[in-house]
């Protein structure tokens, strides 16, 4: 199952940390820049080579300490369809040397449109008689605002396929809770949410613990060897209290962490998001280790290395692995 | 002002219908499906030039009687990036006979994702010296799950580059109504929503109505010329009542109406989202026109105006503006 194999690469390198792939061009060494626009000019062609050179480095210099990447789609769109072909060459590059590849996308819809983006990441489109692969990735981040039908085309490719979605819980920034923390009347909605029995509501219930319900819910027949859905949820390191909350309800659920590093969550907070055991968790470094060059004035594959061992470090230090 | 052209095509038109490019390959008839494969095999190439086709000769066939289109992205990505390519084939094409193009991407993320979002469907990336517009539509479609900070930057992209985006307020699915519905109480959350004055807030507060309040203070100060702000929203015609109210309260605000046809929701209730002069919204058809030609089995260029007429007519009737 997808999160049993995420788990387990997990595992062989003590490591529960997946690197966030966003490139921006401003993360990128000027050096790649410059000999792609020498050879393609001032073009999106150009700007798409040196995002694949500099992914395709930086996976080399990482595949054997860390288990998995996420491409966030946004940087990749950015640079129009040349971009999308070198978000694909990445999650191939990246597939081949053995990682996890989590396709960072968020994407949701109603359920027809889902299943069309399920078909994208997660499954195969029918050509004639020929099935074809879109993008193929281990995992796609999802939105569950819409509700379980906006969900299920997901879980169902995920099942046929062999692959997981992480939905957005609660997420890292600075205004989540301007949504997601509004406490919830359950009583009085005028729509009973079905994946809440009211005799099991806490009395914290927030919009975000009600997205937690539901995905717990609706994923419940999909649990693999290691005890998880396949049905993750995203939950920043910014906030850890909503983190401890959601750790004791979700107990089938794998986490995905944003927040640490950069966005200023700590690997003591992070690690609220494991379970005692150590399992069930991810956390996610983009800028910090592939922009660590910045900081550091050296080699970027030298910088991002180092700044990923660490980051295993500190992870391992807080988890009591060592 | 980017709403100020879409409502002077619509009234030009005295038509307020956008048609949905949603090009499974379901939709597509056979025989341009075959023309491809025989010439390209069973690929996503043979599909996205199929895509292609469909799309540009659809484009012709209404672009004298309706506005505006909408493409879908799941539809596009399903097709790898070779369909995020015929996806900007789609989009050129549709501006260049002069028709209001929104992409349909409900994205989201934090600030600095958001920032790459905007600048790839709205805005533009500079590579050296050179600043090149990747996709560059009249507007998006957006999800409000992450708050002002995930939001803020569409706006700022859409002031500086005069376009607009459409939030996710109530969505037309059956299963909208499972988070979207859910009563909040005010009082009681553990950070107050910025946006909602507690003296202000109507007894029936749900979180789709809160979002309605939090895109419309925070895009309070983007008002044009016919009185609306660059953030629109998106509000089932399956949901008429909740339509009514957001309707009351978001004055300021452009209603993109999708359910309409295929999904249940008749001219009448897709009325509700207009003000009383008639303007300030427009109502999607996909499936119903794209895939006519599956009901009457004749022509689908024939079949696609036939059924844009109707529903153009019925619309104008709904309205009274006949």
């Amino acid at each position: 199952m997808s999160f049993d194999r995420l788990q387990e690469k997990i595992d062989e390198m003590r490591n529960p940390t997946v690197v966030g792939l966003d490139p921006a061009l401003e993360h990128i060494p000027p050096h790649i820049l410059d000999k792609h626009i020498a050879e393609k000019g001032e073009t999106l062609e150009a700007a798409a080579a040196s995002v694949v050179g500099f992914n395709t480095r930086l996976i080399d210099a990482l595949c054997d300490i860390v288990p998995a990447v996420k491409p966030q789609s946004a940087y990749y769109e950015a640079l129009g369809p040349e971009g999308v072909k070198a978000l694909k060459t990445t999650i191939d590059y990246a597939k081949a040397k053995g990682m996890y590849v989590i396709c960072d996308g968020k994407r949701n819809d109603i359920g027809s449109t889902v299943q069309a983006y399920s078909t994208a990441y997660l499954g195969a489109v029918k050509i004639g008689s020929t099935e074809v692969r879109p993008f193929d990735v281990d995992a796609l981040t999802i939105n569950a605002y819409l509700g379980s039908d906006g969900i299920m085309p997901f879980i169902e490719t995920a099942v046929k396929f062999d692959k997981a979605v992480f939905a957005l819980v609660k997420t890292s920034n600075p205004s989540a809770g301007e949504l997601q923390d509004l406490q919830v009347r359950l009583g009085e909605s005028p729509v009973a949410l079905r994946s809440v029995r009211k005799d099991d509501a806490p009395s914290w219930l927030t919009v975000y613990g009600a997205v937690g319900d539901l995905i717990k819910e609706i994923a419940s027949d999909t649990i693999g060897s290691y005890g998880f859905t396949r049905v993750g949820a995203v939950v920043g390191a910014t906030y850890p209290e909503e983190m401890e909350r959601l750790r004791a309800r979700l107990q089938n659920t794998f986490f995905l962490v944003p927040g640490y590093g950069a966005q200023g969550g700590s690997a003591k907070e992070a690690a609220r998001a494991f379970q005692r055991n150590g399992k069930g968790a991810i956390v996610n470094s983009s800028r910090a280790i592939i922009a660590a060059w910045k900081k550091t004035g050296g080699d970027y594959l030298d910088a991002a290395r180092a700044e990923a061992l660490r980051m295993r470090d500190e992870l391992r230090e807080a988890l009591r692995h060592d």
